[in-house]
C-alpha cells in the first residue's frame, strides 16, 4: 500500500465510512443494528451543529480506516474527547493504520484543549488492553456501560414521567 | 422538604452544582481530582458552545441534586444523550430526587430526538444496577472504560506523533 494519508473526513467520504461501520457490525454479528444511513452521517457530521469529528486513513484513493470522535464533559476535568469508533478494513490491518488514526485523535484532543481522551474496550480483548496501557492509558475495570434504547425511552416515560 | 422543583440549571446555580460535584469526590476519596472551577462550569454550560445540559432539584431555595448530560454519537444509532453525573446531597437522599432527575434527563433525550440514553455504573453497585435494569436499561458488563489523561496525552504525542 503506498501513499497512506490520514486526514479529516470530507462529506464525500461518508459512504465509505458507513461501509466500514457496517463491516464491523457484520463481524460482530449484529448487521441489523446499524440504523444509521449515509444521509444521517452527512447531516450529523457536516451540518450546522456537527455532532462528531471523523478522521480517515486513505490509500490508493480508498478509505481503508476511520476514527470517529466527539466532545464529552467530565465534571472533574472539563472537556474530554471520546473516541467512539476506530475501524480498519480487514484487508488493511497490521500496517499501522489504526495506530496512526489513534494518534490523529489524540493530537486533535490536544488542539481542542481536552483534559482527557476516553474510549471503550471489550474486557476480554487483552491485546488491545495491553496496547492501550503500553501507550499510557488507564483501563477502568470496575465501571460498566448502561444503555436505555429508543424503545426503553418510550416505555420509561410512559411508566414514570408522571410519578 | 416542601416544594421540590426539577428544572434546567441557571448560571447562578453553578456554584451549588460545583459543591455537589465536590461532595461526591470527597465521598469517593478523591477530593483533589476536581480540577473544574465555577467559572469553568459557567463558560462551558452557558457560553456560545454549551458543552452540557444540567438539571437541578431545588427545595427550600437550595440545590439539593443535579444531573448533568450531553450529546454523544453512536455509529449504529445516531444521537445519544449521555448522563455524566447524577448527584443528590447526602441529607436529601431517599426522597425520590434522583429518580425525578433521571426522568428529566430521559424526557430531555426524547425531546432532542436521541435514540439512546447512556450512563456508567460501578459494577459492584448491585442496588443501582437492579434499579436501572428494573427501569428497562441494559448493563453492558463486558465493556471497560479507557482513559488517557492530560499528562498521558502529552507523553503519547511526544513518543508517537512522528512515527
Amino acid at each position: 500500500m503506498n501513499k497512506l494519508e490520514i486526514r479529516p473526513a470530507r462529506p464525500e467520504d461518508m459512504q465509505e465510512v458507513l461501509e466500514l461501520i457496517r463491516e464491523l457490525a457484520i463481524f460482530e454479528r449484529e448487521p441489523h443494528a446499524v440504523e444509521l444511513t449515509g444521509e444521517d452521517l452527512l447531516r450529523d457530521g457536516f451540518g450546522q451543529m456537527p455532532r462528531f469529528k471523523c478522521f480517515v486513513a486513505v490509500a490508493n484513493g480508498r478509505v481503508k480506516g476511520m476514527a470517529l470522535c466527539y466532545p464529552r464533559y467530565s465534571t472533574w476535568k472539563g472537556l474530554v474527547i471520546h473516541l467512539e469508533d476506530l475501524i480498519v478494513t480487514e484487508a488493511a490491518r497490521g500496517q499501522g493504520l489504526g495506530s496512526a488514526l489513534l494518534t490523529a485523535v489524540i493530537r486533535y484532543a490536544k488542539e481542542e484543549g481536552a483534559r482527557r481522551v476516553s474510549w471503550e474496550v471489550l474486557d476480554w480483548n487483552d491485546p488491545a488492553i495491553d496496547f492501550y496501557e503500553g501507550r499510557g492509558a488507564r483501563v477502568l475495570r470496575d465501571w460498566d456501560v448502561v444503555q436505555l434504547d429508543a424503545r426503553g425511552i418510550e416505555t420509561y416515560l410512559e411508566r414514570y414521567e408522571n410519578i
